[in-house]
Parts: C-alpha cells; sequence; structure tokens
C-alpha cells in the first residue's frame, strides 16, 4: 500500500476548493477542481481524502457525484483507493516528473508559465572559463566555505555599496539562492506560533517557508499603485508578528515599485513596532523605469532591514546561489545555524558568480532592454487577442499580474493545461485560496512563442466566456 | 546593544560546561571552558549568561571567580557586559571568520582537524573540461532542476544497482550534500517533539538538524566492535522513535561498519517497530579492508530504509552535492516541500558531478590505496608519541576514534588551540555533553603534516600528563 502522509478533513479540502466550479456542481467539475490542487501542490502526494459521504456533505453535493469524481481521478492515476482504507490522491506515473525537474509533471509539448526567468546570459560561458582557471587552486582545500568565498563575499558587498548602501563582506553570508536565505533567517529568527507579515499577493515559496517553520503569515493586501503603510502600521501594532517578508522592489507578482518616501516611512513604523523586516531584492537589477532608482530599504535602518539577494534573475537560475546582507552578527548566527541544514555553498558555483558579478553592468543594461521588447511583445499581443484582461504595466521584474475579469484563474490553468499550456493561477500568490479573477503572465519566453502562448490562452479563456460568476471572491485578507 | 539571541540558566550552563576544570576550580578554567563552549558551537554567540551569584552557585563557586572569568572573557572578545542588562557571549572580531569561511574561527598557521575531508581528486578538472563542453545545452533552459538533471539521477542509480541494490532514477533525488537531504527527510517525516534514534557516538550535524526540527535524539550506544541491536530493539519499542539515523558503513566517528547479518537483524527490528531508517552512506567508497562488502542496507527492505549518498567524501567536500534513496513516491514528496527550503541544486555543479561517476572506480582504488597509507603513516607517528592513546583501526573512512584514557577531550581541545591545533572534542559526538575520554583524529593531512599534528597533539597533552581523573563521566546515554 502506498504510503499515506497524511490527511484532510471534509471541511479542509471543501475550503480549499473555493469556489470549484463555474455555477453548476458536476463530477467533472470536482475532478478537475482536485486534480489542480495535486499538481498545484496545496494538496500534497499520499494525502487521505475525507469518507465520501463527510466530503459529499461538506460540500453540499450527492454523495454519487463525489464517488464519480473520485473514479476519474482513479482512473487519471490522480487517487487511489483501496477497501477500508479510503482513498488519498497521488501523482500519475514517475516518468513525467522525471522528464520535467520541476515540481508538477509536464508533457513534452508543453510550454511553462510557472517560472518567470531567462535563459543564461551568453557571458555566462566566458566568465566559466575564467572561472576554470581560478578553480585548481582550491582543489587543495577541504572545499567548506560556510559562509561563501571570501572573494565572492567582497565582490557582493560591493553591489550593495555601488547602489548607495555601504556594506562589508562581514556582513554578507552566500546562500542556494534567496529562498535558502530566508529559510536560514526564518530558523534563526521564526519560532513555531510566531507571525511573519507577508504582502498579499506574494511569491508563493516564501509562504512554503513560513509553513514549514510551523509560523503563521499575515498578509496586508496590496493597492493598486503600491503598499498600504496605515493598514501595514496597525497589523504590525496588532498581530505583533516579528518578521515582515517584503518585496519593494518589483514585488513579486504586481511588478511594484516602492517609492523613497514609502520606504522612509516602512523603516519608521519598523522601529516603532520593533519589526525587523527581510527584504527580497532578487529582482532588484530588473528595472526597465529607466529612473533614478529610490534608495535600498536597508540604507534607511540597517539593523531592522534584512536583504536577500539571488542570481537566479539577473543572471541565471541553474547558478543557484544568492545572498543574506545582514548585521554581523546575525550572519554569523546564521553561519552556526546553517550546519542543520547545509554545509555550504558549491566552490566552482561561487568563483563563476565572482566572475559574473567583475563586470555585471553593461550584461545588465542588454538583459533590460531584451526584457523591455518582450514585455512590450506580451502587451502588444494581449491587447490583440485577449482585451479584456486588464493589468498595470510594471516597473520591472518578468510578469505581468493580469485581471481577467471573472475569478477563473484556477480554471483556466486547468483548462490551460488541454491546450499545452502551464500556468499558475492568482490563487498560488495569496495566502489562502483567493485571488481567482488574477494571472501572473510572464514576460520571459522568446517573442515567437509569446503569440503562441496568447493564442493558447485565447481558445483556454473562450470557454469561459459568458460563464455566470460566482461573485466575488477576493475578500482581503488581514 | 549587539543582538542577544536568547539565554541560558545557570543550571544549564553549568550543566554544558560538565567537568570544566581539571581538579582545581580557577577563574583561568572558567574562562577556558567557556571560550571552547563558544568555539564549539554549543553555546551560540548572543547567548545572555545567567547573573554572577547564580552562575557562582550553580558551579559551586565564588562569585569573584566568575567576575575574574567573565573578564577574561570580555577581554579576549568572547563575551560582552552591560550595566544592568547582564553579560552575553560572541565571537571575537570578524576577520577570522571570515578568512577560513568555516564555523569557528582560525588564525592562519592553525591545523585545522575539524574537518575529516580530502583534497579534490585530479580527475575533478577532467570532468569539468567535459562538463564545460555539456554546460552550454542547459543556458538556454531555465535552470531550476528540483529533482536533479536527469543524467545525474540516472549514474546515481547506476551506483546503488552496481552495489546490489537494483535502483531507478526515479527514486533518487539530488540534494545539496547529505546533511541537505537529511534536513529535507525530517521536514518531511518528523514533527516537533517526535524522536530519532541515533547512534552514539554519533556525527554531530545531524542531531543539529533533528534539534532544528524541534525533535528529541534518543541515543543508543555503540559497543566497542559493534552496534548493540538488542538495545536498539528495546529502545525502539520503549521510546517509539518515528526514524533511526544510522551510519553502518564506517560509522562516524568510530570507523566501525555493520556486518550483513546484523544488517538483516537491524531491518527485521524495525518492521517488528514500524521504524524508518535514514541510512546514511557518505563514506561507503572508503572501505579500507579488501574484503567483499555486505550489501547495503536498504537491500533487506527497501521502504524501511532510506539511504542518503554524498559526493563530499569520496571526491570532494566543495562540490556540496549528495542525493536521497528512497521510495518514488517519498521522493516526489520531498521534491514538493523542498521549494521551502532551495529550488533546486547548480546544474554546473551536477554536470560535474555527473561526468565524475561516469568513470570513478580506478580514482576511488587509488583514492582508497592513498588513505590506507595516511592511516597507517598516522598510527605509528601516534605508536611513538602517544602510545597511552589507543584505538580500534577502522575499517574505513577517514579517522581515529582514540580513546585518551582520561575524561580530557575539551580541556585538550582548548590546550591544543595554543599549540596551533583545531581540534573537535569526543562530546561534540555525543548528544550531551560526554565522551570527555575520546577524540576524533582524522587522516586526512599530508604525511609530513601528520607528524607535525602528533607532536603538537604531544605537546599539548603533557599538561594533563598526571592530571587527577575527575572520576567516569562516560555515563552512556539511552
Amino acid at each position: 500500500m502506498p504510503r499515506v502522509v497524511g490527511r484532510i478533513g471534509a471541511r479542509g479540502i471543501a475550503e480549499l476548493l473555493g469556489a470549484w466550479h463555474p455555477g453548476r456542481a458536476t463530477s467533472t467539475a470536482l475532478h478537475r477542481a482536485v486534480r489542480r490542487l495535486v499538481l498545484d501542490g496545496r494538496l500534497a502526494p499520499g494525502t487521505r481524502l475525507p469518507a465520501e459521504r463527510e466530503f459529499a456533505e461538506a460540500l453540499g453535493v450527492s454523495r454519487t457525484l463525489v464517488v464519480r469524481a473520485l473514479e476519474r481521478l482513479r482512473e487519471d492515476g490522480f487517487a487511489e483507493s483501496r477497501q477500508g482504507s479510503g482513498s488519498w490522491v497521488r501523482l500519475p506515473g514517475d516518468r513525467a516528473v522525471a522528464d520535467t525537474g520541476g515540481w508538477p509533471p509536464a508533457t513534452p509539448d508543453l510550454i511553462n508559465l510557472a517560472q518567470a526567468t531567462l535563459p543564461a546570459p551568453p557571458e555566462l560561458t566566458t566568465a566559466l572559463d575564467r572561472a576554470r582557471l581560478r578553480f585548481p587552486a582550491h582543489l587543495a582545500g577541504h572545499g567548506y566555505q560556510a559562509l561563501g568565498l571570501p572573494e565572492l563575499r567582497e565582490r557582493i558587498a560591493e553591489t550593495h555599496t555601488r547602489r548607495g548602501l555601504p556594506t562589508s563582506p562581514g556582513q554578507i553570508l552566500v546562500t542556494n539562492g534567496a529562498q535558502h536565505g530566508f529559510a536560514l533567517v526564518l530558523r534563526a529568527l521564526i519560532s513555531p506560533g510566531e507571525r511573519v507579515l507577508v504582502e498579499h499577493p506574494t511569491y508563493p515559496n516564501p509562504l512554503q517557508a513560513i509553513r514549514g517553520v510551523g509560523a503563521e503569515a499575515v498578509a496586508v493586501p496590496m493597492l493598486a499603485d503600491g503598499w498600504d503603510l496605515e493598514l501595514m502600521a496597525a497589523t504590525l501594532q496588532q498581530a505583533t508578528p516579528k518578521l515582515a517578508y517584503l518585496i519593494p522592489d518589483f514585488q513579486n507578482p504586481t511588478g511594484l515599485r516602492m517609492s523613497a518616501a514609502d520606504r522612509e516611512r516602512l523603516v519608521a513604523v519598523l522601529r516603532r513596532t520593533r519589526t525587523t523586516a527581510v527584504v527580497d531584492e532578487t529582482l532588484v537589477d530588473l528595472d526597465l523605469t529607466g529612473e533614478t532608482p529610490p534608495p535600498p530599504a536597508a540604507a534607511f535602518d540597517e539593523e531592522r532591514v534584512i536583504t536577500l539577494g539571488s542570481a537566479g534573475k539577473s543572471f541565471w537560475g541553474g547558478l543557484r546561489l544568492g545572498w543574506v546582507r545582514a548585521p554581523e552578527d546575525l550572519v554569523r548566527r546564521l553561519l552556526l545555524d546553517r550546519a542543520a541544514v547545509d554545509l555550504g555553498s558549491p566552490i566552482l558555483e561561487q568563483l563563476l558568480f565572482t566572475e559574473l558579478l567583475a563586470d555585471a553592468g553593461p550584461m545588465l543594461e542588454r538583459r533590460r532592454a531584451h526584457i523591455a521588447d518582450l514585455r512590450s511583445a506580451l502587451i502588444a499581443e494581449l491587447a490583440e487577442q485577449l482585451p479584456g484582461w486588464t493589468f498595470r504595466v510594471p516597473d520591472g521584474g518578468l510578469a505581468l499580474w493580469c485581471d481577467l475579469g471573472a475569478p477563473v484563474s484556477s480554471r483556466l490553468a486547468v483548462e490551460a493545461e488541454q491546450h499545452g499550456l502551464r500556468l499558475v493561477p492568482g490563487s498560488r500568490f495569496a495566502v489562502r485560496g483567493t485571488l481567482e479573477r488574477y494571472l501572473r503572465l510572464p514576460y520571459t519566453l522568446p517573442p515567437g512563442q509569446q503569440g503562441e502562448v496568447v493564442r493558447r490562452l485565447a481558445r483556454a479563456a473562450a470557454r469561459f466566456e459568458g460563464a455566470p460568476d460566482p461573485g466575488p471572491l477576493d475578500v482581503p485578507i488581514s
């Protein structure tokens, strides 16, 4: 019998399913909705489902409908049942998972819009050739560099100093990406049951990390054009979260940038409420405005602001390197705690990143111009083929945050799969399953493919034209 | 004021200090003992110490003695005090930490015996040249491979199959080292308050990982020549740990290997008590016996045994790659959970490791012969200069587990620092602060340096000749 890893109650799954059908409760709709939860990772493979009767009661549907949906799930390989043991969800086959190396399975001709990330720049291979020459000097050592290579920490410190935040190498801990840096910070500063303030919508992986340490995410909704600092102040005061996870530079997924004045106000609020902010600067280099950028958030208060950096978006996701910039005593503490998670980042990768940082300016300039072109191309395709979708042109970053005009994002994602398109519905960027009106649409594919993406999107979206709107779902979470 | 990250009570620090003086309680002895706790990472920088009077009472010494020891700690940069706020420990300066990249600070001429690990083999650079040719094919992709590169998973599966455990790539998750793999397994299978059985002594980093998820390590003492399977069975029955972390191949630090018959008995016990074992095979390639090895533990029960592998000892620590071998459904679950910690391992590093595995046999053969020579050289030096130290010649791995004849390991480590030698005292391999009679002594330094190591050791040890033995401390933990 397969490993059963947990169970979900009838009310729990009803809540996860949310508005699972477009007006008519059918077994097909339930089948697709559960399948989507599994593909999204919101329902872990191995989770035991509630008994059919309770499941049906919680959804307000007939038991026969649930039985049929389960049958379909079993046929597709998304569920398994055994007499007396009930049913549990699974992922179909192993092959597909193995092929993509990503989280959900994919078919070969699928266009994947789950990752908003670009191919590597050509400078990567020449940087590798330089790193290759410096590699042998390290091979006589044991190779453990839990803080990071000194020369890389120096280069990273210089990038902060250049952007207006004087930084010493002692304030830098090299990590395996920004997410790894955040996981280390959470491990050091957060105990189970404590709260972490997040923006809403926000990037889903940090939410998973927050849940992973047994903490609770407290969401403050974004405004259409920025941060609601008054509500944030009130939330910090009332919910007393210990940390705030914020993305002031091209907020993921909204693409908004926090103004200098708001950064100053934010830091004043942090001081007043004695909260520390973890500021994720993963996208900071991808500024598409051409304006003088506001000072880094940490420039307003070095003690209250921890900064996360990443090579993943500015350079390439396959590097898997990032860093934490923090007061030196906290860097030392993160270092001591790190041994519980891993023993440092790879040497060769760090040499490669050091070389990339040596002369990143012109490369980043070209990259920004290229991204701006991609953004324009996607906007033009949408204007032509999906004029009902609306969005604010983002200040930077790699994606549009589209308002679909109706709460259909999850159902659109299921439908799009039939058209060879992997989407991440808006609800993935919510603390709980709301934001069904929204879709994050990356403009990271080659221009030729973007037209094809929008054609497939339009075909998938056509299914929901005129479908009854089940009413407002996007109740702000506070 | 520096960040205070926690506090320790008077009884807590008294317990951590254990037998902190060689017979006479002086402020010098207390100063050194606290310093050692900080260097070891057993007392985290930023921990607030108890008030002087309570501290003195818990140790049964005068308050003046404690005050003087604190003064010395402040002078060295290991403590800081403020009127009204008490004292807290810290690490001196940042420079030293930055220089080593390791956990505790080090001085330039220090010989570091904290890591039992070898320099990289020459094959690494030729493997890199081959990987370099295959790198550009990956640069057009997004670079996220959370399961690991398919070709690497295939190669790793082949190594298991060759050693008598048929394995498919779907059973392999590539990680950033064995410790990272263990952290992912703990995150998936262990909840706070649950128990994990460990060998005693054992490798300290997994203990830190176990504490990190809020679980409790339950220790079963090793016998002089192997595993006490009866006691293990009784402990599994009575303490009902959910997992067991075991190192059957060249147990770290004892160097023992579990026989085939014991592996079979172990698995029978796991089945009976419904426990899953996480078997760390980091050292499995470093077999120095020349005998036919016993079958892998997982060959006796694939469901009950999760295997951790690592490139760190067989190849090089600077690679920072390892893997988990587990049932396919568990691999998928680890994958889904992984996003909370990091988003995958670097592509280039994985290509390099794939190339290394392509033809690892002859390289590992030479490596084993080299390690056997190093082991003989260290044993010869010890026989000449420290004949009172005893040890069992290990079956494999990279270190001797020396019985010092008296419970002086921590004090020896402090003294050795004055002689330019960084040691890890035996107590670091204990679940709590015992094993003071033991020292793990790696034979991974070049032959010329090993003589110097033993000379410095002998000079440091001479300080404790004839020192009164404060009595038996190594009470087995159960």
